[in-house]
Formats: C-alpha cells, sequence, structure tokens
C-alpha cells in the first residue's frame, strides 16, 4: 500500500479537518485506512454516495471548514455531483478525495473507471490528481503540496467550495503492516486573507451616494450565522432612512431588519409598492428565496446599488447594479458607519413605512392564522412559534422554504439553512442529517415534504441517526406545489406528469430504518404532540402532517394573497 | 409555450425514437408537452432522476435505438450523469433533453440553476445547446438541424453512446393555446454507414498470420443479441483450431463457445494453462467480466493479436495488441472466412483443447453443486437451470455477474445484460425495470445483491412495475464480495468500513411499493418456489434468497478454487 495516503490525512488534519464521510468501496481502501489512522478527525460512513455528498455539505455547514468526502472509482464520484453543485453556488468548503485506478487502464475496458480527473468541471473551486506512485518511489512532498492547494482553494476569499482530487492507487490496496516511515510535514503556516484599507476615493463616492439618497435598502441574501454582521446591521438601522430585509436563510433576521418582507410585497398594492421603492441599494450575500422581492427589483431603477461581495466578478440579479464593491461586506458597512452619521433631515422617515407595512402584514397573517382551517402554512406556523434559540432549522425546496420565508413571525437566533444554491430536492435529508451530527448541541428540526423526503429516503441508510434531529414531514401526497403555481393547473390533463402522486405510507418507511413516527391531522394534535417531539431528549423521530389537499391548496392560495388594509 | 419543442419532439419521433423517459418539473414542461402531445413516442414518468437515467438505459438496450431523457434545470440533470457514463462505456444510446433557465440569468444567484452545458464533459458523444428564442422568434429549422446531429451522434458508428442537447426556455412555460403553426419538417435521410471493402493488403496480412498459427483464439466481450456474429462464429468454428470464447454478457454463449471458460481459468494449473496458450487472438466486443482471463492474457505475448472493433482507437487491455483493425466485426470475420481453410494439419487441435478442459470444468463443478449446502452459487445455478429463451436475464454487480461467468451451464438463446460499462452499482434495478418495459415479450429475470437493490430502491418509485419482471435478491446482509477476497479480511477491524452491514427487511421495502415478496433460506424452497415465480403470468415479483454469512462466504471461496482432474 502506498504510504502517500497518510501525508494526505494527516495534512487534512492540521489544516483544521474535523470530519471524513467514507463511501465503501474496494479501490479507495488506502484512503478509508489512513483516515481511520488519523487522530483528530471523526469518520463515518454512508453508503448511498448521493446522500455521503449532502451529509457533508450539512456538516460541512455547520463546521464552516472543508469536510472531507471520500469514494471509490467508477460512477461513485458521479453521484456526489448534486451535493458538489450545490455546495459551489452555496460556497460551502467540501474536499473530494476519489480513489482511481492506475491512469494506463484507463479507456481500455478495465472496469469500473471514468475519465475522474476533472469531472466537476466549472462546479468546483479546483480541481488536482495525484500522481500514480510506484511502491516505494512515493514522493511525500508533492503530495503534501497538492493536498494543501486543495484546501486553501475550500476556502477562497472570493468563495468557499468544493475541491476535487483525484488519487490513482495501485494495488496493493491494503496494508501488509502498519508502517510509521511517513516522513513529518513541512512547515506551513495559514497566510489568511490581507483586507485592504478601502481607497478614499471608493469612501468618497459611497459618502456622496449616501447623503444624496433618502431611501435605503440593505438586502442580506443567504449566508452562515454571522453575529459581527448582526451588530454591524443594528448599528446602521439606527439610521432612520435606512431598511434592512433579510431572506428567510440569511440568518440575519433579527431587531434591525424587516422579516416577513416577502408576503409584505406580495400583498402589497401599487401605491404600496411606490412607497417602498428605495434609491440606494447595498445588497450582499447569496441567493433570495423570495420571488416577489426579485421581480419588485427588477423593475426598478434606484439611483445606486452598491453590491458587496468577495466573488471575482459582481452579481446583478436584479439588473440595477451601479457599483460593484470587492470586499468583505461587514468591513465594508462599519466602514460606511464611521464615514456618516444620521440625517439631518429626511423627506419621509423610510424605516418607519416599511415598519407600518410589516405591522399591516402581521396584522392580516395573525387574523388569517386565527381563522383558517388546516393548512401547511398553519402547521408551519404552529411548529415556527415552538422553536428558539436552541433550534436550527432546515427548509426543504420548494413549498417549505417559500412558506416560511412569507412568514412574519421567526423568533430572533434561530438558524436556517436549506440548499439554496441550486434548489434541488435531491439531498435535503442528508443536509440535515449532517447538520444535526456536526452541531449536538443544537436540536435540528427539518421541515420538508414528502416528496423531498422520498427521493432522498436514503440518508436515513447509516449506522445510527442523529438523536438531536426532528423530521417534520408536510405529506400531501407529492409535489403539489404544481397545483398552486399558476401555469400547470390550466392544463388538468396533463398535471400528472407535473405532480408526483406517489401513494408511499411513510409508516413502512420509518418501520424499514426503525425509528418513531406520528401522524397528526388536524392543528389540535399538532398542538398537543409537538412539545414532546421537540423535546432535546426524545431522540430522532420523523412527525406526519397529512394533509386534505383540496383544503390545503385552497389555503395556500388564500395565504399568498391576503390583502392588507 | 416556444413552438420548437414540438419540433425537437417530431424529429425525434422520425428518426425512430420510440420512448421517452420524462422527470417531472416546472422548467421542462413546453418539452414534457411536446413529447406528450408527439404521436409514435411512449412516454413514462419516473420520479428520481438517478433512476430515470437508468431506466432510460435499460429501455435502450433492448430497442437498441435511442431513447429520450427529460429533466427540469439545476442538479436534476446531475442525478442522470452515472447513467450517462454507464451508457458511454456501454455504447447505449441516449438522447438527454434538459430543460434550462435563459443564459442570462446563470450565476446570477437566479435560482435553481448550474452551468449546464457541457455538463456531462468527455462521456457524452456529444453536447449541444439550443438558442434560447424569444416567443415568435422561434429559428424550427435551426432546432432540426441540431436536434438531428445529436440523434446520429447516439448511434455513430465508433460506438453508440448517449448524447446531450441542454434547452433553455423562457416563460411563459405552459401553453395559452394549442397551436399547430409548425412548420413540416424538412426531409432528410439516413446516410447510414458505408463499409469499405476490406483492402487487399490487410486481408493478405491476416491470411499470413491465420496460416502460420495453429492455436486461434476469439475473444468476444460485452455486446448485444448479434444473430448474424452467432452464425458467422459457428462458421469459424468449424476450423479445429479455432477456440472461441464469449463472455457472459455477450450474448454469444452457443454451440460455437466455450461457457464457463472464467472458472476454467481459474481452476487450471499451470501446465494447463500452458495448454490454452494462443498463438493467435481475434479480440471484439465491449469489457469482459473475467478477471482470471485478463489476468492470464496479460502474461501472454501471442504472435498475432487483431483486435476488431469501430472505435477510433485500439483497445489494448491486455496489452499484447500486434494489430488494430476499425471494421464491423461480423464482416470482417466472414470476410476472414471467405479467403481461409480448414488446416490441411495441425500440431494439435486447439479447440479440442479447450473443449476437453471444458468438461473436466464441467464435472467438477456438477460434483460440487451435488455436495454442496445452500450458497449463493448454488442458488445462481438452480435459477440458471430453469431459464429459456423467452428469458431475459439482468446481472447486477459485483458478485452476482461474477458467479454466473464462472458457470458451465447457462443455456443457449438466453439474452444476458449487466451494467458493466463503468461497473456500478448505482442503476441496476432501473436498467432492469428500463428492460422490461421496453420488452415486453419475454420474462425478465434480474438476479441482484441486497446491497444494489437498496441503493436504487427509488426505482421502485414509478406509476406500475412491469408485469413481466422477476427480482432475485442474494440477500447476504450487505456487500459480502469484500469478505472473500483476499485484501480486505487481513484487517477484519476494518472490516466494516469496507462492508455495507445494514439489517434491512426487504418485507417493508415490498410493503411500501406493494409487490408480492416471497423467501427462500434452503435448495428445497427455492426448487418449489422457482416455477411458479418465473411463470410468465405471475406478475411482478421479489424473491429474497437467504443465506447464512459463515457457510455462504466459505462455500464461495471453495466454488472459487475448485481443483480439476
Amino acid at each position: 500500500m502506498q504510504q502517500h495516503v497518510f501525508t494526505i490525512a494527516k495534512v487534512c488534519q492540521e489544516f483544521g479537518v474535523e470530519e471524513a464521510v467514507i463511501c465503501p468501496g474496494s479501490r479507495s481502501a488506502p484512503l478509508v485506512y489512513a483516515f481511520l489512522k488519523q487522530p483528530g478527525i471523526k469518520c463515518s460512513s454512508v453508503v448511498d454516495e448521493r446522500s455521503a455528498g449532502f451529509i457533508a455539505l450539512g456538516k460541512a455547514q455547520q463546521h464552516q471548514k472543508p469536510v472531507v468526502l471520500i469514494c471509490t472509482s467508477g460512477t461513485a464520484l458521479l453521484n456526489f455531483f448534486p451535493a458538489i453543485a450545490e455546495a459551489f453556488y452555496q460556497k460551502v468548503p467540501l474536499l473530494v478525495l476519489s480513489a482511481d485506478r492506475p491512469p494506463e487502464l484507463l479507456n481500455q475496458q478495465d472496469g469500473q473507471m471514468i475519465m475522474q480527473k476533472n469531472v466537476y468541471g466549472k462546479h468546483v473551486n479546483g480541481s488536482h490528481e495525484l500522481l500514480c506512485f510506484e511502491e516505494g518511489k512515493v514522493d511525500f512532498q508533492l503530495t503534501e503540496r497538492i493536498v494543501l492547494t486543495a484546501l486553501y482553494e475550500t476556502i477562497l476569499s472570493s468563495g468557499a467550495g468544493p475541491v476535487h482530487i483525484n488519487v490513482p492507487l495501485r494495488e496493493p490496496l491494503y496494508p501488509e503492516q502498519i508502517q510509521s516511515a511517513i516522513p513529518r510535514l513541512h512547515q506551513f503556516k495559514d497566510i489568511g486573507h490581507t483586507p485592504l484599507p478601502l481607497p478614499t476615493q471608493v469612501l468618497d463616492e459611497v459618502k456622496q451616494a449616501w447623503y444624496s439618497t433618502y431611501r435605503k435598502l440593505i438586502i442580506v441574501g443567504q449566508m452562515p450565522p454571522d453575529e459581527g454582521l448582526s451588530i454591524t446591521l443594528k448599528r446602521l438601522q439606527e439610521q432612520p432612512d435606512v431598511a434592512i430585509i433579510a431572506d428567510v436563510v440569511s440568518n440575519q433576521c433579527h431587531s434591525a431588519t424587516v422579516p416577513g418582507f416577502d408576503a409584505l410585497i406580495q400583498y402589497a398594492d401599487e401605491n404600496r409598492l411606490k412607497d417602498l421603492e428605495p434609491d440606494f441599494i447595498f445588497s450582499l450575500g447569496g441567493p433570495l428565496v423570495s420571488k416577489a422581492l426579485k421581480n419588485w427589483l427588477k423593475q426598478l431603477k434606484p439611483l445606486y446599488h452598491f453590491r458587496l461581495g468577495p466573488e471575482k466578478t459582481g452579481i446583478n440579479t436584479y439588473q440595477n447594479l451601479t457599483h460593484f464593491i470587492r470586499c468583505k461586506p461587514k468591513d465594508f458597512l462599519n466602514a460606511v458607519i464611521a464615514i456618516t452619521r444620521k440625517p439631518a433631515a429626511a423627506p419621509e422617515f423610510y424605516a418607519s413605512v416599511w415598519k407600518a407595512y410589516h405591522e399591516k402584514t402581521t396584522t392580516a397573517q395573525r387574523n388569517w392564522f386565527g381563522k383558517t382551517g388546516w393548512c401547511e402554512p398553519l402547521a408551519v406556523n404552529l411548529i415556527l412559534a415552538q422553536l428558539g434559540k436552541n433550534h436550527s432549522l432546515q427548509l426543504a425546496n420548494s413549498g417549505t422554504v417559500r412558506y416560511v420565508s412569507w412568514m412574519c413571525g421567526m423568533s430572533e437566533g434561530i438558524e436556517v439553512y436549506s440548499n439554496r444554491g441550486t434548489s434541488g430536492i435531491d439531498g435535503t435529508v442528508s443536509t440535515a442529517i449532517g447538520a444535526a451530527s456536526a452541531k449536538p448541541e443544537k436540536t435540528h428540526v427539518l421541515i420538508v415534504g414528502d416528496l423531498s423526503l422520498l427521493y432522498d429516503r436514503n440518508a436515513f441508510w447509516i449506522k445510527e441517526l442523529p438523536h438531536n434531529l426532528r423530521i417534520v414531514v408536510l405529506n400531501n401526497g407529492g409535489g403539489k406545489i404544481f397545483e398552486w403555481i399558476e401555469g400547470p393547473t390550466k392544463h388538468a390533463d396533463y398535471l400528472e406528469w407535473f405532480t408526483t402522486p406517489h401513494h408511499r405510507n411513510l409508516k413502512n418507511l420509518s418501520d424499514d430504518f426503525g425509528f418513531a413516527h406520528y401522524i397528526c391531522s388536524n392543528p389540535n394534535e399538532l398542538q398537543h404532540r409537538l412539545g414532546s417531539f421537540l423535546d432535546a431528549e426524545a431522540g430522532f423521530g420523523l412527525l406526519e402532517l397529512q394533509f386534505n389537499n383540496q383544503a390545503n391548496i385552497a389555503a395556500i392560495r388564500e395565504f399568498k394573497s391576503l390583502t392588507i388594509n
């Protein structure tokens, strides 16, 4: 067995990697062996590579450090690809180590080989291949250099992301004896980022823009929790001409931001939307869930729109960007605070307009929840009311995350995650399992539709399900979002091709994997059940909420189009 | 809705496409609509894209014509990738139509978008993108040209394979009214292949080689059934210095070939292997399952080794190729028959040596089967004995296909398939479902391990399971091949990281999907059950064979290393 695999594991550990997710296989045996032998790295085994990829993503979301993913040769690493793409767009650091057979066998019909090198194309921060050393001819220093380069690429200052190293390995694959002749690593130090002080010219331009506008909107997209940024935003919000809207997965829903802006914009008529129009925008963070916001912003032409971000080129989602500033947004916003003060007089207090509409929206929703029958938004609202700072919320695509995005009532301090990088349904359960196992001190709650749950059912195929994960399934019988978005309903004959009725009984699933399963089909049952289900000591469980399809769809349509007075 | 989607469907149908596999989604709605409206193309809906890819592969295996695969934007098409890679290496024609959002939104955080263009890299015969037309500005002729080019690429003379067309679509995605203004297609005709007559120089060289050697071995790798080739091989075998060995998935196991050569080589001692050494080889077809043959051949230096195939460059699996002839093997072999005749005298009859050893091997196996206890090889042998020309066999990786490869007793005329292009376990059940639904006149029998079955369990998530499919599961509790190949067993402590124990009860699986499930745990039960289970009228069912792990592994080791006298 070639000994450089031990160097790979050691470099990862010294860099700060804490976890490796391992998929069983034969060619990968040396890598598996090295990581199992490496102190300081926790290994877990996942059979289905598609699920393993998302479990690693969930872990890396929580650690905010690279997690290693190991698989054998062949199509195994293709099954990682959905999670790789999500990690790329969600900027989550992952290091994929794919075992491979020696390169001289490639495309020679020699079994279980595909062209693994560069297989993830543009969806990785970096792609490398180790040399396929002959026994006794291992270049440890080269190995160290390549692995280290790859690890740094997972946390690029322009955006974290997945990196792939292909590792061709010769037989023997299993160690004859444990060897200790692995050379010591060369010293290396973390260079980190060297943020430049903001040039005076840039600051002057911002200052000029700041004082010539009175309706400043700060838009925060998807990002992991960041307390420093929260403090910065709270300071900015002290200025009455600044309104801050934070996406449901921005982890910035607190006193300084307007929660439920999604519904607010959706419910508002043209006059109200006019009142909300900004003349100045700072946008930062990843994608936004709110389609209403995106559509509204795309029609606006604010005087200034500064995009703040580490990426190489500006993201112009709303097609009205005026400036792109390559920076760490928090540092930049602090610099802005330092050079600006409250306006002496503003024609109207922009923040108050948002606040007033937000209150009206909240009231409209509160009234509606008081009288509506059993439906998915009501269920989600009841669940949110039970969550606090000890909870971490995972929201599935595509219905679930939208319901929460529309709601005005989320408590401060609940961490929220959702795979919005590519908005796929393929790894929701796995991501939640990864997250829960990586952060055992929180109780993680996944709210997921039946379709996403079943698609990713192999996520349950692990040795031990995390005791601190609770899964709430909104079971409406399959992909019913297509029955409440507009287009498909016009063609009832073809609806079965867009929706995905499945007639699956989740009881069989829970029997199969041996976990607790509860059913609720009205608000009283849910309220009765929730306390004990969410209890930190209750252990892993699945709560299935069953809905009457017609009533549910009618209620969702109603909730989407409330009017505010 | 842009109207060129109707052109896409129409071109496919005129080209000969008979089936489309559709995965539900929103962006893909226009494509789905067009294919549903297209007479002559049968559509089926599959929720999990990973499974859908392999179902399409199974269908295309049977049709030997391209099958269309449709998915929505985002990670959906990444889930096709394992099946795409298998199709590429197994040379199966597939046409992937991936819906996409308009290109100006890409990498602008606009949701459910990845860089779809060229995403399959080198694992496709071709990769295209349609223009994203504005409503009313559709170029029908361009669309027709691109789709037609792609379809021809799925059946390249150098090897069939998958082709990808990315189809960006603008809203509205659902038709306002059925329109009929689709222009007629331009006439086109199938150019087909134009085989050249073999140059005299090549034939002279072959003739010279033929008459100067006496131990000619023809090796046939994986390929679909080909009666013409069978006739050719039977004629060649009339020459007593010609032995033909056909791989288990070559669909050329008949009177002219030596079945069970895999075990024969494995059991033979050095002297016997010496007797079998060829001085002349013709090799053709795809990969071989037999590792014993590959290892043996790699050590040999025959005087001549002609590789016959349509591929662009010669495949030199055994590293002793002397000639590569780009041709249709059947045509070439017929030309060889035309210019050669039986040798006047040969030092010994090479074919007879193989035949004699084959008889000894058969006897040794027959004796062993007569006395062995319950184990996987015995079970497989009992099943094979029940199969005939009305059966089509699908063999899973990696244990199952090896057992059958070792056996000497398969009846002539049973079609055999296995995903040996990349030897993955990821889509075994899906492929069998695809094959069974594409060829309803046969009863398809899948023999699969518990691990492959569970990995691909979402294959069962379709509207109707094919009545003509029977699944036999060799349930040994998970990935037990690692307990009978050599390396891993040396490291018992780490075995759990290589094997995949799962403690799953297949009863729950069958309850979940509502199909018949039977269990046998000894030879008598199996023999009693098999007749009714395989009966053509019995309908879809799953037969679980349960084994005692220790006894099973001991028996497999014994069967792998029988001695012949």
